[in-house]
């Protein structure tokens, strides 16, 4: 089986090659190339299966194509420009995550077979808040340009799907922890980032009241769905393509004790309170719980680990790459 | 004040427009000038201000900013191609639908003063069905291509207003009844031809069974929505720019016997029963009332006239036009 992850240069992206260089399979079945498509050609990457390393526009009809070639049959479409960067560049935000995903559209429906298409959809693209804790079938109402494009993304896929032209899988990504590297202009970015940088022995600002809650997931889970979102069967889905997956809600507080019980009071002390409105206004908005009756209970998506886990496997499976990468 | 409209060669565009030309003013302000845009160039028209009449494509970026020129006021964006065309063909829906409303942003933000857009999403973008009574917060979960764009299309315009590019109101229009003219591609088409093919002595045939519920509104009401829409303060819907107006949930059985009641029973006689699958298939998703409750007591949106007062509306302003329009 062909699969090609679009955003396989990212961090997401990788470790999902990564998982699937080492399974060898999917669903049972052998995979029998792999292709990663970014903006910069990802590096390559050992695997018992050839793995073709692309570079190029995720807009671009015809690179897309390209890395979508006939014989595709499942493709994890995470490109993406992210929140912050989105609604600070409205031209590169539509482009990327509107146009991006028609694109995909296009190139699924042009193969012989309709491939399964695995789309991160986000948080973001709801409404509602600190109080919320939103439904299934809640309606998405976005307070940032990044979650319209993603709800926007979804529909039209949901309406590929209907039409038989693919066969999507919307997943509303938590915002993930622990995340590896630097910080990004996510602005959810603050999320891991008062993990991260204490465990690399840094500094770093919290931008929001203790007090302040999150709808999570971690690394290690985000990847597990990924793969259970690429075979499982979507009959029981029908139209409704759009899944929220069983995050964990968490406050910042509870982030903390766990950071100070797993590396102890010198980490946590490393975090300062600086309050940013411009953070907490993006993050604000976006629900901090979420039922996920449907994905638990119909649809099998796994739950996730205790903050203390998560915070383990970062240091388990990132750290050290991290630092690397840092100069650290 | 300026005002474009587009799709301003269609039924509903040039109703708008007639009743603009009466009234000279809008919200109090006298209009300096109306662009109409279609496809075709609509014929010129008589009007108390210059009236521009242009053909174009509205998928054409150019074409749509040459039709909204610096100093509009007023957008009423009505371009579109309907449910069973749309259906039958992807590329044209999702140009018109969904590239046309971009062509449209593109424009307005390029305008010193971010316009009013007012813009016609549908009934058809919400799933449900016959035993649906919708409430505002309703989800979007359109079973056809034309309402999957038509909702796409509501979050951009939304996330543009939000932005201060425009300023948005989204009205999911009902099905209108009676259109004047000849059936049409839309699915719905046989909710209005049930009525006005017998009124013009024609034979027609009725696709659901009796007991089959529609929501709809008078064309006398469309209007009156658009230019309420036009002129509103917009404050009170903050992020949220779409409006289910305050449409009429009636039965088919329902408005043959106010065809009955006003027209005689050789009317009623005409409307003979052939299902369609097909068409009942589309329209059989589409949810058959809704509460309205925020278009009604918040937004002060209008109320429909009673089914006999409808089809007398469609006596007075249209039947002769269209015994005209169709030789007969």
């Amino acid at each position: 089986m062909q699969i090609t992850i679009l955003g396989g240069g990212g961090f997401l992206g990788r470790k999902l090659a990564a998982r699937l260089a080492r399974e060898g399979s999917l669903g049972g079945e052998a995979i029998s190339g792999l292709t990663l498509f970014d903006l910069h050609a990802p590096p390559a990457m050992e695997a018992p299966f050839p793995v073709r390393c692309l570079g190029g526009d995720v807009a671009d009809p015809e690179q897309v194509a390209a890395a979508i070639p006939d014989g595709t049959r499942v493709v994890v479409h995470l490109a993406a420009v992210v929140s912050a960067q989105a609604e600070a560049d409205y031209e590169l935000g539509m482009r990327v995550n509107l146009h991006g995903t028609l694109a995909v559209i296009e190139a699924c429906r042009r193969l012989a077979t309709p491939p399964r298409v695995v789309f991160t959809s986000s948080v973001a693209s709801f409404g509602g808040g600190q109080e919320a804790r939103l439904e299934d079938d809640a309606r998405q109402l976005p307070g940032n340009s990044y979650g319209a494009e993603k709800a926007a993304a979804e529909l039209l896929l949901q309406d590929a799907s209907r039409r038989g032209m693919l066969d999507a899988v919307s997943l509303r990504l938590p915002t993930v922890i622990v995340r590896p590297g630097r910080p990004n202009k996510a602005a959810s970015s603050f999320v891991s980032a008062i993990l991260r940088e204490p465990l690399l022995g840094l500094p770093t600002e919290l931008p929001v009241p203790e007090e302040f809650a999150v709808w999570i997931c971690s690394p290690r889970r985000a990847v597990d769905w990924f793969l259970h979102a690429m075979a499982m069967d979507t009959a029981p889905l029908g139209l409704d393509r759009g899944i929220n997956p069983p995050g964990r809600s968490a406050t910042v507080g509870k982030m903390l004790s766990a950071l100070e019980s797993v590396a102890g009071p010198e980490a946590r002390a490393l975090v300062k309170p600086v309050p940013d409105a411009a953070v907490e206004a993006i993050v604000g908005g976006w629900p901090a719980s979420f039922t996920a009756e449907r994905a638990r209970r119909l649809l099998g998506f796994s739950e996730q680990e205790s903050l203390e886990e998560i915070i383990q496997g970062f240091i388990e499976d990132d750290l050290a790459a991290t630092r690397a990468e840092r100069g650290l």
